[in-house]
């Protein structure tokens, strides 16, 4: 992987391209041999990809493919390999019609978007302007990719896995991640540490943050029919010892989880948010289908705010505070009410830095839940900066909701949500 | 830099060293290369410090420097320069009180932790367990640095800054980031393209991403007046061409200039919002403080809650549609309305990936603002993912407000908003 931007040694951007690249050509059995990142200079990329392409005989690059001056990459590397670089029309085309959609005229300077080395094939970039380039020559491939991540991403996706497939990789990388939440990384430890070492030859990790404790499993250069099996029969091991924490697989969201589950029961969510301000109705809407779940929600930021779109009692505010039991109750029941919700979550609590005391320390979050009629609170104190104790309480919120829904009971040993 | 670790390759780790790295030594003039990322293999360990080395005869290494593993890192560099390793007292000593401070006996198998290349200096690791190293020789300078990000700081800071300020750095590298919104990455090169050769030695990169195109000027290896200075002049020179489109420095959120200015007017914010789903209320809670000037809002993702929550006529939801300059400018009126707020937006959009008609398609969005009683509408089509749509949406709207609370004009070539 060369990896291209002066940003990128000057440290104003952290490569996360480049973990990602190498994650996803892992799960075909493609290992990165090494990475460079070079400056925006013509002779720092054209030795750095002539070094790899030396190497290995297949480099992947990102960035340097824009529209601005900065942007250099194709033409370091056409010079490298010899190849003249030609105006294409169905690049430009494309790219005209992109902005037209967009009800704009394209400006000139982009007509050097549409070079391409001669021979190259243009990998259609729908996520961004510039197209990815597959150059395939006497030397070895070289792709090159945009550097913005989501492009990068996608091309590398849509575009590149598939032809490295075709090429027919062998042996394989392959893992599997099971996540949990409200069970903290060392109580997830003490109930697995004795099954790490029946897993071998795979390998067991834990990932924790702010959205739980990921557990991953991988398989190192297995046959993938061995792979697949022994991945199944560990999973299985860790869900019959802490299953009541495992809330999805690989990359799922608990947001989906639970709209789904809701979905099923043909039943409809609501939320009221205090100290989240509406991340908890981000984090639903950020999955396409949530209307047929999730009604909508109050963002009661202000006490104002709490009693006016949520009918909560002026008085219960001034006689318990704003991040009580009772206020987090009454604004589940009004989230409930108003929106005509079976279920509704409300979440009121202290991110801080400020605003703390010692009966109610920064962290302190009240969750209150109204579950077909039935209304409980609970109080959760979460550690961390205001980003993280606002993470920790969405994804408390969301996991609160999922129990509520399916009548589960909590498991000992972890959270009380 | 040459970062070592098969996890780097592997993508299991994001490696955020480097970027520190970077941008520390930036602040005192010396700029970095190129950065490698290899596995734990001492042959391209050796290649990788020796090509760095043949490069700028100074060179920092991180990882492969932990207790419990071979040392792989500090062997691999004392064979390429050719320097055996001495068994160093000092180093031993402090192993040993550390071990003594856990209640434990060091075994004499760990005397290998406390082998030094002859010459080194050993860099004290108060931080963690193995100590860094500086090896002067006749080919440069080689720091071996530990790969945990903060024994890593640390040892930067406390050891190696100060003894590369002591070899004399000379000359800074400064630079100055001013942040765009509502205008193409390729609107601002042409507005900008004949600037850039008037402000060499400065160099000027556009950063694109969803919440607008951030233009970062940098000087290069001069004084500190000097970069300044001219850092200065080219801001301002900048400002002049598309100020209008400038919402801040540095890494300023627009959410926070938002606020602010808010703040400095004495009035209040409220948030109707439908495709977004809360993350205007999300991206305004984040700052601290916020309260003071955000009311709250309302999550109006269904067409019911539109009119139970904002009073939208259900008429206009059905003659209009819900994405409509008609139901947006109601929200804002509600929002407005409900939460006794000064100025309010709302957002109601077509996020996709379905959705979308020819005549709204995926990325409509339709903005209603209602500022000091005065009510106005704007439809902006984005391009991109649901999540980009929804991203681009929630800097619209900001932008929006903060140009209606100034009571500004829109400037010509960009968005309308």
């Amino acid at each position: 992987i060369v990896t291209i931007g002066t940003e990128l040694l000057l440290g104003f951007t952290v490569d996360t391209n480049s973990a990602h690249i190498g994650s996803t050509l892992a799960t075909i059995g493609v290992r990165i041999a090494r990475r460079t990142a070079v400056g925006d200079t013509a002779a720092e990329i054209r030795d750095a990809v002539d070094a790899a392409l030396t190497r290995t005989g297949m480099v992947i690059t990102t960035g340097g493919l824009g529209p601005t001056r900065d942007d250099i990459s194709k033409h370091a590397i056409a010079e490298l390999l010899g190849t003249p670089l030609e105006f294409n029309e169905t690049v430009w085309l494309d790219l005209v019609a992109r902005w037209q959609r967009l009800g704009r005229t394209i400006a000139e300077s982009n007509r050097s978007q549409a070079m391409v080395p001669a021979g190259g094939t243009v990998l259609p970039n729908r996520w961004g302007t510039a197209p990815g380039l597959w150059l395939d020559g006497p030397r070895g491939v070289v792709i090159l990719l945009p550097g913005v991540p989501v492009e990068m991403r996608n091309l590398l996706a849509h575009e590149v896995m598939p032809r490295l497939v075709a090429r027919g990789a062998q042996g394989v990388i392959r893992s599997r991640m099971l996540r949990t939440a409200g069970i903290p990384e060392s109580m997830l430890g003490e109930k697995l540490g004795d099954l790490e070492e029946s897993f071998a030859p795979l390998s067991l990790a834990y990932l924790p943050d702010v959205a739980g404790v990921d557990l991953r499993l991988t398989a190192w250069n297995l046959a993938p029919g061995d792979a697949d099996a022994r991945l199944e029969a560990a999973a299985s091991m860790l869900r019959a010892r802490v299953g009541g924490w495992i809330y999805g697989e690989g990359d799922e969201d608990l947001a989906a989880v639970v709209l789904r589950e809701l979905l099923e029961r043909e039943e409809h969510l609501a939320v009221a948010e205090s100290c989240t301000g509406g991340m908890v109705g981000a984090r639903l809407t950020a999955i396409p289908g949530s209307s047929a779940a999730f009604r909508g929600g109050v963002v009661a930021y202000a006490d104002g705010a709490k009693a006016m779109l949520l009918g909560v009692p002026p008085a219960d505010i001034a006689k318990h505070g704003a991040v009580s039991s009772q206020v987090a109750e009454a604004m589940a029941r009004g989230a409930a009410d108003q929106l005509g919700a079976d279920i509704a979550v409300a979440i009121t609590g202290i991110a801080g830095p400020g605003g703390g005391s010692k009966e109610k320390p920064v962290g302190t979050v009240w969750f209150g839940f109204s579950c077909r009629g039935v209304v409980d609170s609970v109080r959760a104190i979460f550690p961390g900066t205001r980003d993280e104790i606002r993470a920790r309480a969405v994804q408390a919120a969301l996991l609160g909701v999922l129990r509520r829904a399916r009548n589960e009971t909590i498991p000992p040993g972890g959270t009380t949500i």
